[in-house]
């Protein structure tokens, strides 16, 4: 693969403890591949400060570019700038870029910008902003690690605010085969199909479906007559 | 926290590329949370053996107990059991124990246990193995390291296997408390109970729901009394 690589880092314990199912992960996923961007590698932490800190630089240091979501709101266990901070050792306060933000948008509401909305306005002191149209409190851009929020709808909006300012490269295309056949049957020839196309990766997900074992082979890669040629031989090999 | 901690290894280009969205994981944390055990970090990798070997090995020191999913099937895009291996520098070979089994399932079924299907009789060779009742080919204990399927009905019956040998501590219990304000409005006084009850802890998940915001606050802890006592005292606080 020579697209630029990707993690992310989802800082969450409502995830981990099963109260909530991913979603913002899922959602990045997707648009990372539309992109040409690999998403190679996610962890889902709790929010702990060494936990989140050491993930960050760990991820910040093995791939191209970081996401986060989670933990940037006004609430005690909002610890995620600060934990950025610590990471990248930058000092962090309250910004006033970020918070003539939030002044905007509270005296629009007609609400107080009181001392735990202005937590979201605390804002390493390198990073540059990320725009938050959905309800103001912006995210920020830290060395590599893109900050945003949890919030499903203000992660959309962000990632939409970020991906445009990110290189990609081609694409990644994927075509899925469908066998009816067990896995155990299919896999002498697929592993000779796969090592005739090392420019394509070929997964194999089996399923059960009525008692019946299948598999559906997904084929992944950038160029899309490659990929047909590969989706015709599996035609010939699994017909 | 005193209870024993886990974490999850997910090895899954499936999920990495948007094309599925997890469940084994929600599945896990749900069932780790009723056993009392803390499900401390998941990490999700690409089917790439220097990150499995890395991660697996990472996250065996720093818990209690590690569960993996996927990549233990016949196709050549299965290399967890090999990976394991390294991971804890042991042989592996396909073993008597394991081919046994494929053997009678097999021979059963009518089907021939070809060198594909053979391959999922590789295991380390101090390994315990993990019964499947859905597909026979077993997954197997590695250290501290349970190594699971990724097929999700598999991946349940094994975790049923499993989690009646481990020892877990209370259960976690979990009460959401729901307020129709926003998250800036509450966070002051929701610090100060958070403060006053180290041993639970809260976390707050705002939500905008028909353009009004609101915050779910879920109080988790092992004791149910003291759960109690501060749903009500937040119920004081916000009410």
């Amino acid at each position: 693969m020579t697209n630029p690589t990707a993690a992310m880092l989802v800082i969450g314990d409502e995830i981990l403890s099963g109260r909530t199912r991913d979603a913002n992960m899922h959602y990045l996923a997707g648009q990372l591949a539309e992109a040409g961007i690999t998403l190679a590698e996610v962890r889902i932490v709790a929010d702990e400060r060494d936990v989140i800190v050491n993930s960050v630089r760990a991820l910040s240091d093995a791939y191209d570019t970081v996401f986060t979501s989670g933990g940037i709101g006004p609430t005690h266990d909002d610890i995620t700038a600060d934990c950025m901070a610590a990471a990248f050792h930058q000092r962090i306060d309250v910004r006033d870029d970020a918070r003539a933000i939030l002044q905007a948008h509270y005296d629009k509401a007609g609400t107080d910008l009181n001392e735990a909305r202005l937590r979201m306005a605390r804002i390493p002191e390198n990073a540059a902003l990320i725009e938050n149209p959905v309800s103001a409190a912006p995210g920020f851009i830290i060395e590599n690690v893109h900050v945003m929020a949890g919030v499903p709808s203000v992660f959309k909006a962000m990632v939409a605010s970020v991906l445009p300012t990110l290189t990609g490269g081609a694409p990644l295309i994927s075509k899925t085969f469908t066998v009816h056949r067990g896995e155990g049957d299919i896999a002498g020839p697929l592993g000779a199909l796969a090592q005739a196309y090392p420019g394509l990766s070929m997964g194999s997900y089996p399923f059960q479906r009525d008692g019946k074992y299948g598999a559906n082979i997904v084929v992944r890669g950038q160029d899309a007559a490659l990929l047909d040629e590969a989706m015709a031989k599996l035609g010939e090999a699994f017909a």
